[in-house]
């Protein structure tokens, strides 16, 4: 995507190294663009775990170069396998409710098991990582053109009336590679002319709504508006929103969708006013052994500091740490929820649309899932 | 309440001056205790607008000792009456939403319009506002007690257990002239040495949660834990939630619950998951001519600066307002929402508990409400 007109991945090898891996450190947005050097494995872990990348597809590339990292910094002998397998390890420990993280990572080991020389598996783990990454923009763009029919049909149905999106935490180009998920096919109707508006919600604790999502949509001049994790009912009752867009860090085979706290509420409150509610989510994100979601998928809790402390800018513009709870009271912080697939009315993937269903996934990912 | 040792209320007449009224600045807490004195119903007005004084019961209370605040401005002769009016119009305007606000104003008009001469009217008004102020407080006692019971079922059902209430937004003590309506039960509960625990919704965009709910509750000494709007739903799913109990600023005789934005959300979840919704709401809270929540009630919208910024103790425990929306992205900030009566399990009114519907209502309120 284009920022100050140039263009940008979220992610990618230094052109001056090759041992350099650059990441925008998303942590800084939307106060400051900041492109961070990564150069060791670990640092990669940190910046997953302290979410400078975020997002579903952005860390299963980011785990991918952090196995290429851990790679440049094995011992090149006998002792490689046993120092890249316990670098996996924790790389994958960084965030474990997103699957695409675990799913790069053990693509990454299998990919460079294939080969014994050392050297010959350092070069092959940059060429998988960058095969992952350019992979993940390229979902992140199908999903656009396959999503982008549904905002082209309700268009067609309000006589080109503005066609009037909730979204919920970040799923742009922000949260993968490029293209994103849910804002895909938002900016592809946007290419073409179609009038969108997007309800973002401001999505606490970490606020990557307010912080990203509003933020990607101003660079790319779409029309928004920024709203409480609240609202969305209140909007959905009076006919105010036409379909809800997501994305998703975990999808089990028969079509729940593990998402962004709060993602549940909307499902429901979609469901309760006959709103379509969409997941874009692609191959990857997909978990092909888990069928409960509710039950199965593990949530992530982070420190309760994320809910604690919000940054901003004070009256002088200085970046600013306030503290919003009163430090005597406990704060929890579940970091996702499960929307069961009963509320789901379809899946946006790189393949196509479908149902929320055992049946209908199959159809798409036959390679996939065997019924 | 008692606070450091003292029992205040939220509103009462200074004891030294009976022209003035002294309200807690609930914009100052949880970082401040303040109490502001008021001398003219202008700055009553301004107090409500601000919400300085917030709360259904308490901005009753609030409007009323604004009209006896007009009544003393008022000049003393034929213009006494068309003062009045005027300034009654402000009062009601300041929150269009709640609906004991513009009860209170009523009230107050018709008890002075009993009588003629302007003195006897201000000490009839200075009376009156006394007595809604006594009632408002007295109601909250009475919900208490006829919640009690439902915490006690659940706690008896649990064996003694941690009984887990979800609430949001604040309708503690600090939201009535005393007890409050969804706390004044678990408050009761605490005293009677039930196991409570409350899950406190942090309640965006002005954060009536984690600033005055978990201020109350800490105040109290009751076991709370300070959530993420959008953390309901998961904890629903995962049985971490016994009952919701919240309050209301204005419910339909059928049975509509219009309470703080976002309540719907929460309505639904607990639906989905088969777990008690209750509403605590009293008398004056009841709009007898509206049967269509939805569609009726008047949503208030408030400034779009209350979700822009949001003020918290930075690093020297300084007092600081901090910008977190990117000041290029529009906001929207409608502050209440509207829970259909389907999704209510039952009212808690200081008559006894009932079904929200308008038979269950009426059978409570032969008074107010004939079928």
């Amino acid at each position: 995507m284009r920022v100050n007109d140039n263009h940008y991945r979220t992610i990618w090898v230094d052109n001056n190294d090759s041992k350099t891996i650059c990441i925008i450190d998303q942590t800084c947005l939307p106060f400051e663009f900041v492109i961070k050097k990564i150069t060791t494995y670990k640092q990669m872990v940190d910046a997953i775990f302290n979410m400078e990348v975020r997002g579903a597809g952005l860390i299963g590339a980011a785990g991918a170069f952090a196995v290429y990292l851990a790679a440049l910094e094995a011992p090149l002998d006998n002792r490689f396998d046993v120092f890249i397998t316990a670098a996996a390890a924790k790389i994958k420990a960084s965030r474990p409710t997103a699957i695409n993280l675990e799913w790069a990572v053990d693509r990454m080991l299998n990919k460079i098991s294939t080969i014994t020389d050392c050297i010959e598996k350092q070069k092959l783990a940059l060429l998988e990582a960058q095969q992952i990454a350019d992979e993940d923009a390229e979902y992140g763009r199908q999903i656009g053109l396959n999503g982008l029919p549904l905002i082209e049909a309700k268009s067609r149905q309000k006589k080109g009336g503005v066609v009037n999106i909730l979204t919920h935490c970040n799923a742009g180009w922000l949260a993968l590679v490029d293209y994103g998920t849910a804002l895909a096919p938002i900016y592809a109707a946007h290419q073409k002319g179609i009038n969108v508006h997007v309800w973002v919600d401001e999505t606490r604790p970490r606020n990557q709504g307010a912080f990203l999502t509003a933020w990607e949509l101003s660079v790319a001049g779409i029309s928004h508006t920024v709203i409480a994790d609240n609202a969305g009912g209140l909007l959905m009752q009076n006919g105010m929103v036409d379909m809800v867009i997501v994305g998703s860090d975990r999808t089990t085979f028969t079509g729940d969708v593990c998402n962004k706290i709060g993602t549940y509420l909307k499902a429901l409150a979609a469901y309760d006013n006959n709103i379509p509610f969409y997941a874009a989510v692609y191959s990857s994100s997909f978990d092909w052994n888990i069928s409960n979601g509710v039950k199965e998928i593990p949530i992530e809790q982070r420190s309760g500091n994320e809910m604690r402390f919000i940054k901003g800018l004070d009256s002088n513009d200085k970046l600013t740490e306030v503290a919003i709870i009163p430090h005597q009271s406990p704060v929890s912080n579940y970091a996702f929820d499960v929307t069961p697939a009963r509320l789901v009315t379809a899946l946006i993937t790189e393949r196509g649309v479908c149902s929320a269903t055992k049946e209908s996934i199959a159809e798409l990912f036959p390679d996939k899932l065997h019924l």
